[in-house]
This record gives structure tokens, C-alpha cells and sequence, in this order.
């Protein structure tokens, strides 16, 4: 594998070219408000992907796609050596998305990784080992779930099989849909992956309350995702006797309430959501004879994880049984606590240090594909601030110098890892 | 305006003809489990009416569509007359629809139109007025609301162009859907409607706990449809610290179970429920923006409808408000009670003390097209039993000899008003 060396793939990074990338790739699904909706493996998804291929093409690095629709931008810094140090977030947005989450992560890993070739070049035989961004398929979970998907494959823990039968509300499989967008190829990597770093937007507001430029995250919050089913019985909404009906719609409302009262009874600083519903027939005049709802619980502490759920689905029960609704569950996912490499958190301390920014070290509450990835080799995630903590929405927002410190930290980061002699 | 006169047309009606026309219709969109699922306008609704024009053509009778696609199939019993007393129902369900609903009403009219021919036949000279029986588009509302949107319009309270443009789920309006399924035609019906009659299940259990065969529905219970839209911000269901989001979802539980609360503390009787909801962006991690509930009230006594629904929305603005999230009506909807013709109550009740049945008297407390159109004529509605009230059901039920005896009331009730000297 070698890199081609036309002299403007390897000229340097301009200062605005990051704000400039992040600009056009937020066009590509704007949805007008300066948000984006780019859901995974769709057309606006292959949109985004085709131009990230086609800035990997012409920085000269070499693209690759993986069979779950991973995308590469490789620069062969030590071709002597068969490792590489990924850098990647992803190209997908939820509906409601804003144009930093994963998107910055992938921009700045691609103008670092051109930049650390060119220095590579201008400082031979430093570089140890060769580099590569990447733009994971399906972090989101928006449109198929579970999500982290294209990181999970890659770290060993999800089937392939398994990922391309993932169903969309539509009953569209992923791995039809990958083909569809032509995002499922198998050009390898040929390269063994020693490390990955994932430059991200905080998404909450401990950063900007603390005054901080970056943290350094050391691992992650616990979460319990609950899909619980109401089971209740369709029935006319005007002259069914209201002690006859079995009415899922309020079993589900109640539930909704629980669960806030539940966190809010714990007082540990839980945080917890119920998001998104399906309701059958969903029709005005017809008793809902089933619904379903999405409910999560999140802590750093597994165990008020599990004593808030415990609480909760056992209120449910108990209530929904009072309203003659019958409660299950179609889905119920313990994500444990989290450990992110240790010494990854040092490296990125330490270049935040030497760069005269101020650090904090935390955890993440939101899931990123470094915590699927670290499941297999050493991972490191970076956060800079999000204003007043807002993400998901299209007002969104970072600061573009805070953009241009985590910019400076990722690249040096990643050039520490690169050279470092073990 | 002439009726073809060849003998199978004018045969009676066999005792198991309209048992074996339910199970008929009840095959087309059937859901495989007892129940229908035929939406207006839609395919399924187009090969109900197409096989219940065939039933018309086959029976003698002549077939009109109006505009709005309300079908009618005509007996001249008193061709010196311009009178048509109408006999129906509709053909469309809700999308847990069971197989009486409707249906009953439309395919008893049928028969005792084509039956009432044959003994106008037989006693020539005693009809004075005209017989149809009626289809009437879209009463469920399931797929376009408001309901009764045919009979409305027939009655001139709704105007032609504004039903046209009542749009589905999908942005489709009914005048594309009608078109769609070559329903929007005008055949005039060229007769003048004197009297309307509708047979229908009752969807409650009065009948049933009073041990009664027939209801004559003396008027209508009090309704408010009240559809709240909740708005708050979207933002990321983890990180997002809890103080600061603004949670639509939430709100609209809270509403939810306030509504049950209220109604249950005034402790008058009154019936109400939230069937729909529809939620942005209903992704699992990004708290709800905008939701929209569709709630609604009824009671016999609109005072008593009135003063739930202002405490209820009191409540649901102060609540939400305390969430952060901010409310506004889409649309608010009141239906007065209403009375239907005496007269026509006076006459059910004739026939039903005359066949040796027992009778109630009481108000619908569902919408039923005979409420549109006593704005324009007198109209009677009359019930027969639900199994335990339960109906929008697969397993909605009505006893074949209790739906006889329903047919059995609605052939002589047509016959004294299509007789009877004024």
C-alpha cells in the first residue's frame, strides 16, 4: 500500500479550512433551520459520503470501505510498519441533528491525518506507525437500532450478518440499504489497528461550567435501555364504558411519569428520557390497543442504574395491571460502565498541557463508537464545549475557536501516538 | 326515474341473505383475526363499494354517486312522488375495525329496500314515498378528520371543496383519494330526501345490561376533541442535563393522566380518552421537540363537558409551563348534544312494541352519520346490542338473532314512513 504524492495532497492545512469542510458537509441535509437530518445509509448519507471520499482522494490518502459500509482515509506515514492509529467519528445526524456531532470528529481527523502526513514528510523517520480517519456507519441509531453499529462490527462485537438484518421503521434492512447507497464493498484495510481517537462535541454543558477547553474522557456512564409494550384492548373512545376499557395509551403515560418521579425520588443525579413511542391503531377514536416506549436510565453508577430501573418496572407493572394492561419488554440493554484506555487519557492531558489549554478529565454520558471500539484496541475520546449543553438540535453550537483547540489537540495527539516509540 | 323490473331482482329476501353479505364484506380487508381494516377512500374501499354497487345493480334498485362519493341505490315504490326516505350506514372502519360497524347498517338497508320493493309490489297503491339505501364516505375519521365528512356534506354543513381538501396522514386529500378510486362522480340522486334511518351496533353495553333488543336514540351525548400540540426543544437524551430540557413527551404524559384524573374527580359519568399521538422527531435519543395529542370529552350534559375540559386545559398549560414547554391547540372542537326527530323516535318505538321486542330509549354517545344529517332532515337512528359494549374491535360481536331483529325493526319502520300519510 503506498500513498500517491501530487504536491496539493500533501500541502498544508489553511486556518479556516476546518470551519469551510463543516460549512459544506452541514448543506448536505440542511434542513433549513441550521440543523441536519442525514440518517444513516440513506441518500443524503451517500451524499455525504461521497464527498468525504472524494476530499480522502484528494488529500491524497487512500480510500477504503469495509463490508459494513466503514469508511478510510489512510496515510501511509511508516510504510514499514503494518499499524495504524485511526481518528473518526461519523457522518450520520438524527433528525433533529446539528452540523458538529460526529461530523467534526471525522473533518478534523481528515485534515490531521493530511497535515501529520505532511510533517511525516518534512521530518523523516520520526513516524513509527501510519495513520487513518475514519467515518463509522449508523452511530446514531436513529434510523436503525441499536446504534454504534459500523464501530461495533469493526471491534469484533457484532456479527456482520447480524448488523445487515438490523430493520428500519420501514422493515428496510441495513445491509439492503447499504448496497442501495453502494456502501457495501470490501476493499480491505490491510492494516492492524493498534489505536483510535474520536474528537467530539461535549453534547452537555460540564465543560462550559467549569471554563474548560477539552476533556479528556476516562470512560462512560452506565445506561439501561428499556422497550416496554403496552398491551391494552382497541375499543370505541365514546361509548365503551370507561371502567371496561383497557386503555394502553394511559398505561404508557403513566409509566412516562414514573419514570421521572423515579429519578427524581432517587435525587442521584440519574439523567432518563422516553422518546419515542408507537401507538396502535393511533386512530382518535379507537382505545390504543398497544403501545410501545422507548425508555433509557443513565448514571455513572451501574447500581442506581439498577435500583432506579428495579423501581420503575416494577411501578409500571403494577399500575398498567390496575388499568387491565399487560406490560412486556422488546428490548432491554445494560450498558455497563466504561473504561476508555488510561493512557490514551494521559497522552491527550498531557498535549493539552503543553498547548496551554485548560483540561478537564470526565465521563461520557452519551454512547460514541470509541467505547465500541475500545472493546478491541486501546481507544481515547476528546471532548470540546457545547453551548449550554445543546445537542441533537440544529441550534447546536461550538465556539469556532474551541473547534480549532480540539483541532490542535487531536492533530498532536495523534502525532505523539504515531511516533511514540512503544 | 324508472326501476328494471326482472323477477330475481324483485325476489324477497332469504333469512340468511344478510348474514351471508356480512361475512362477504367482512372478507374484504380483512385483518385474518375477525376484524376489518378498510380506511376511506383507499383501495379496500374501493372494492367494498364496487361489490355493494354490483348488490344494488343486481337487486333492481338504481344506483347514484354524489360528489363527496355517498352512494345510494333507489326503489321507485312511488314513482307519482320526488320523496326518498334514505336507509344507511357506511362501508368504511377504523383500522381495528370489527364486522358489523357500519357495514350492519348499509347491508340491512340494502335488504329492506329491495325487500319493501317486493311488497310495494304486492300493495300497490300504499307507498306514498320513494326508499334508498345510502353508503356515506369517511364516517370513521380514522383517515381523514373531522368524521362524518359524507353525510356532512349531504347535509350542507360542510362544504364540498373544504372535504375534498381534508388531507391523510400522507398529505393526500380525500378529493385525490376519491378520484383515485373513481368515486368523485355525480349522478344526481334527483329525489328529495324526507326521511333518514340509520341501524347501527351500539359500541356500548346499555342494551346488554338492561336485557333490551332495540334502542331508539333520542339524540346525542356532548363531545369536545381537543388536539394539543406540546412544544418544547430537542436536545440529546443524555447529556442534556436534566434541569434544562424542555420535554414534549413529558408534558404530554402528564396531560395525559391529567385528563383521566379530571374526569374521574368531577365523578359525573363522563367518557373520554387520547387515541393519537404523533411525535418529533420519535427518535430514541433525542427528547421529544413537538407532540401532539388528540384528546376528547363527552358527556350528556355539555355543561358538565365544559367545565372538565377548561379545568383540564388550566391544568395542562400550568403543568407544561412548569416543564418548560409551551402549548397551543390545533384544533378544539365542540359538539353540542343534539336531538334527533321525535316523531321518527315515536315510530321506532311503535314498531319494536308491535313485534312483541323490548325497547330502550337513550342517547348515542358516539358520532353517527344521523347527526349530520338531522341538521337537514328528520332522521331516526336505532341500536342493537354490542357483546360487552365492545366494538373498533376484531372481536366486536352482536348475537345473529339480536342483528334480525334489528333488520326486522328497520323493514317496518321504512315501511310506516314510506306509507304513512304525512
Amino acid at each position: 500500500m503506498t500513498t500517491d504524492s501530487n504536491p496539493r495532497a500533501s500541502g498544508t492545512v489553511r486556518a479556516t479550512e476546518l470551519h469551510d469542510l463543516i460549512a459544506a458537509f452541514a448543506a448536505i441535509g440542511s434542513t433549513g433551520d441550521g440543523g441536519v437530518c442525514r440518517l444513516a445509509a440513506t441518500a443524503l448519507d451517500q451524499a455525504a459520503r461521497d464527498r468525504f471520499r472524494r476530499e480522502i482522494d484528494g488529500r491524497g490518502l487512500l480510500a477504503r470501505v469495509d463490508p459494513i459500509g466503514n469508511m478510510f482515509g489512510v496515510a501511509m506515514l511508516a510504510p514499514e510498519s503494518t499499524d495504524v492509529v485511526i481518528a473518526g467519528s461519523h457522518l450520520d445526524t438524527q433528525p433533529t441533528g446539528g452540523r458538529f456531532d460526529g461530523i467534526y470528529g471525522v473533518l478534523a481527523g481528515l485534515l490531521a491525518v493530511q497535515a501529520l502526513r505532511h510533517r511525516a514528510i518534512a521530518e523523516p523517520g520520526r513516524a513509527r506507525r501510519n495513520l487513518a480517519v475514519a467515518n463509522w456507519t449508523n452511530e446514531e441509531g436513529a434510523r436503525f437500532q441499536p446504534s454504534l453499529t459500523g464501530s461495533s462490527v469493526f471491534a469484533g462485537i457484532l456479527a456482520l450478518e447480524d448488523a445487515y438484518a438490523l430493520q428500519d421503521g420501514d422493515g428496510i434492512s441495513l445491509g439492503d440499504a447499504l448496497a442501495a447507497i453502494d456502501y457495501r464493498e470490501s476493499s480491505p484495510l490491510d492494516l492492524q489497528p493498534v489505536r483510535y481517537v474520536e474528537l467530539h462535541v461535549e453534547q452537555g454543558d460540564r465543560l462550559e461550567r467549569a471554563g474548560a477547553d477539552i476533556a479528556a474522557v476516562s470512560g462512560a456512564w452506565a445506561a439501561r435501555k428499556i422497550s416496554v409494550v403496552f398491551e391494552g384492548e382497541a375499543s370505541h373512545t365514546g361509548p365503551m364504558p370507561m371502567a371496561s376499557r383497557r386503555d394502553a395509551m394511559r398505561a404508557a403515560a403513566r409509566a412516562i411519569e414514573a419514570l421521572y418521579d423515579e429519578v427524581e425520588r432517587e435525587n442521584a443525579g440519574a439523567h432518563a428520557s422516553a422518546a419515542r413511542i408507537s401507538v396502535y391503531p393511533n386512530s382518535p377514536n379507537v382505545v390504543a390497543a398497544r403501545v410501545r416506549v422507548w425508555f433509557e436510565i443513565r448514571h455513572e453508577d451501574e447500581a442506581v442504574v439498577l435500583v432506579i430501573s428495579s423501581r420503575f418496572l416494577e411501578r409500571v407493572k403494577r399500575e398498567s395491571a390496575l388499568l387491565g394492561v399487560g406490560v412486556s419488554f422488546a428490548a432491554d440493554e445494560l450498558r455497563g460502565t466504561a473504561l476508555l484506555d488510561s493512557a490514551g487519557v494521559d497522552v491527550v492531558r498531557g498535549v493539552v498541557h503543553d498547548l496551554g489549554l485548560k483540561a478537564l478529565t470526565l465521563q461520557t454520558i452519551a454512547g460514541h463508537d470509541a467505547l465500541a471500539i475500545q472493546k478491541r484496541i486501546p481507544a481515547s475520546l476528546i471532548f470540546v464545549p457545547s453551548r449550554g449543553g445543546l445537542s441533537h438540535n440544529p441550534r447546536e453550537f461550538t465556539d469556532p475557536q474551541a473547534l480549532d483547540k480540539g483541532y490542535a489537540v487531536l492533530v498532536e495527539t495523534l502525532w505523539r501516538m504515531a511516533t511514540a516509540e512503544s
